[in-house]
């Protein structure tokens, strides 16, 4: 077997790996733990492992590595293949992961943030698979974003584009984790959602949701929305309120960036149709009349796989050096 | 002589027009009136003759040309080369100008929003010629704009990737002429600024503007900056309203795209440092602290000249059929 593709998801709790032909099928994946406390050096030699059980698994073998793609959340220098920091790896200083993986792999290693990479997968294989120009959202604890340009990823100067969480919906309005005020991450994450509804149940707001947060001392973006099915009013703005960010968020970058597709994905999506259909509601009030927008907004369609399928079909691409897609 | 390329800058009330080595560098322009009632097959005779004129001055002639790129108004299908509709070209529908500007030159001919073309021309040889991302505002009746990510014009999916002025700054805020509310055009463009002072004095602000609006029946944007400059506290007040609707606007496409530069355009950048000042307060003041940014706002190079120069500049990197920028 030759021209086998690695694509690596690279995250604080879990290392997900899949291995993958040059038609970038699926041979096989797994996920370990990452144990960051163990430092680089040992997550390299994990990742290195896991790869090798994998192609074996797969009757493959390290020699038939093309090349490796890693996904994983900045700040990087991805194109040097510097990981420079992260919150969830806080060992991880100034790592030059591209280079030791590739030493241990035998075969060229790119990085690339890790929402890039899950753009990318949902791009090649998943949602936007027939499209040139896609953006997509990833909904969790933040919001993360990728752009796909005439079929490129958009880097940016300094590698940072896609931060549209970040996109300022409510000037002046919610802090959030950024400096920022008023950003979509503060209304619409995952977190967020959460937090604003327990804020207004603070101040007095009835809600079913209020004797989860007596009980739990806290309140889930799953809770809000399992309410909200049960007919809780509160549940419902709350709902509203996120819905509304995300639809003028689609708005405004639909306004930049005229995509085909705008796709959501992250852990919010398990919410369904009475999120996505709030979205395209606020989405449709709100856009100009001036001419008929044709965008489709979607969920993701590779659900947790995304990412190490675009880290691989990253791989692919950089080893073929061209930009066009490798679709499955 | 050869290897001479055409930019047209193609407007309502004017055509300008321009011819250029194969360095870029200006041969030879004009403009002449459009007389857009004259129709379609009347105003390409125009430029076909008023190109001809040009290439004559500069000691060459039809044979010469390489290509030619026009920038013009939208809706049109640009790479088709079809101008749509326009509103200021009446006559304009569906006309294919491509293939008749073509026939007449004898060369290959290119179609682009104007506003496009003239972020080109900022990015191949003016406010961004020594950079690979740049985001292009032009603020006049309107707010057009471009992004150029990794050295290519993003143009979208429809051709209508770049309408920044679009983007809503103030959800369900101003409404503006494309039917949104709260858009950046509805605060900043020049002729929202100068409604917004004439809609404060009509509302009873004291102002030194409102001998201006009973003598003009209007006040103009450039009414605004001078009375600011003559210590009028409205028109202080007004143009902070425009300064902070861009300096969010900025923000927003900052992590969008993340340009190195964002170059401001159009008649209002007359109004000078005071307004590029505070554009850039406003900016500092609600960017986020989780990394510092570096990004240059900045006011064009080129002044009326970027839309012929990107025209000409987009004709022949399309006739060179490669991506790379062809600098001066």
């Amino acid at each position: 077997m030759s021209e086998t593709y690695v694509g690596i998801d690279l995250g604080g709790t879990n290392i997900k790996l899949g291995c993958f032909d040059s038609n970038l099928n699926l041979l096989g994946k797994t996920s370990v733990a990452t144990e960051a406390d163990s430092g680089p050096a040992a997550v390299v030699d994990k990742m290195f492992k896991s790869v090798k059980g994998l192609l074996a698994e797969a009757g493959s073998s390290l020699n038939d590595i093309s090349a490796a793609g890693v996904g994983t959340p900045g700040p990087a220098k991805y194109k040097e293949g510097i990981i420079i920091a992260s919150p969830n790896l806080p060992l991880f200083k100034n790592v030059p992961i591209k280079k030791m993986l590739s030493e241990r792999l035998g075969a060229p290693v790119i990085l690339d943030n890790d929402a890039n990479a899950a753009c990318w997968g949902e791009y090649v294989a998943g949602a936007g698979k027939d499209v040139n120009d896609m953006v997509f959202f990833t909904l969790g604890t933040g919001i993360g974003g990728g752009i796909v340009s005439d079929g490129k990823l958009v880097h940016g100067c300094g590698e940072n584009a896609g931060e549209l969480g970040h996109i300022i919906i409510y000037p002046d309005g919610r802090k959030c984790g950024c400096g920022q005020r008023g950003c979509a991450e503060a209304y619409a994450s995952a977190g967020s959602t959460a937090k604003r509804a327990a804020e207004a149940i603070e101040a007095g707001a009835k809600s079913s949701l209020k004797e989860v947060l007596e009980r739990n001392g806290m309140i889930t973006c799953k809770n809000v929305y399992e309410h909200m099915a049960k007919g809780d009013t509160l549940a419902r703005e709350i709902t509203d309120g996120t819905a509304k960010a995300l639809g003028l968020l689609c708005i405004n970058v639909l306004h930049a960036a005229e995509p085909k597709t705008i796709v959501f994905a992250g852990g919010m999506i398990g919410a369904g149709d009475v999120l996505l259909n709030r979205i395209r509601d606020y989405f449709n009030e709100h856009i100009w009349t001036l001419k008929k927008e044709t965008v489709e907004i979607c969920f993701a369609a590779l659900g947790e796989d995304a990412g190490i399928i675009g880290a691989a079909a990253l791989a692919a691409q950089c080893k073929n050096k061209d930009n066009t897609r490798q679709k499955q």
